[in-house]
């Protein structure tokens, strides 16, 4: 596979771990070797991964959403722009996160580890304008 | 200034061109090497360079925010650990974004070129419940 769609399969998972409720999925995802981020909907930034984890685990035992849809997502390899092969370069992934019938827009953040893409950041919040491809299901998508 | 100083730096650079409505000095901030991306609060994701600079000059015309202050900025350098000295490095800065008196949470996300920092993603988004130091004007911060 390609960066691109390594990035893509490592968006995919990050929700497939939140569909099926599954701290260690999100926990091997989520980077241990450096700062890491993140902001549910309407919430302060959390930047201890600690506390990360933890309110995953809330959200999943408080009744928080059964399931994420992601939709649309746009990958980009960033930060080797005529570096060394090999070199540390980050991803990102841009999309869309239907929730019954809302609809949210996500950045998520990936640090290229030696074990793959390792998230470094998660922010969602509301989208009040998306785009026609997010808001109906997708003819394609790593989730479907 | 250590990389940690000059992301903050060029994080607070990012306010005051928003503040001094300056699209030029926006243009020179983000990244010109590379994808970038940009979500408004409430927007749709926008992944053109040309396209987000023209959505700050809209902004900027169509009688958006006078004034954003940003509040208790984090910063972390991402992506090079254990790597050589120069490599490519990532950065990342969340902070709030006092207008009037609403409150938004951002994600800054910043690339290392030979001239510094560059924005390569914005991200901003309503907070329900911020930390203390962002509620009042900080004791300290890169804007005041």
């Amino acid at each position: 596979m390609n960066p691109l769609a390594e990035l893509l399969d490592a968006n995919a998972r990050f929700y497939a771990a939140f569909n099926a409720r599954d701290v260690a999925a999100l926990a091997a995802l989520w980077d241990d070797a450096g700062p890491v981020a993140c902001v549910h909907p309407g919430w302060r930034a959390l930047t201890d991964r600690h506390e990360i984890l933890e309110s995953w685990r809330a959200i999943f035992e408080g009744g928080g959403p059964a399931r994420i849809e992601a939709r649309a997502p746009e990958a980009f390899v960033i930060g080797n722009h005529g570096g060394p092969p090999g070199g540390d370069t980050l991803g990102m992934v841009v999309c869309y996160e239907a929730i019954g019938d809302a609809l949210l827009v996500a950045t998520n953040v990936f640090r290229r580890a030696e074990s793959g893409w390792r998230l470094v950041h998660h922010h969602a919040g509301p989208c009040n304008e998306p785009p026609a491809e997010a808001t109906s299901t997708p003819a394609r998508g790593p989730l479907q």
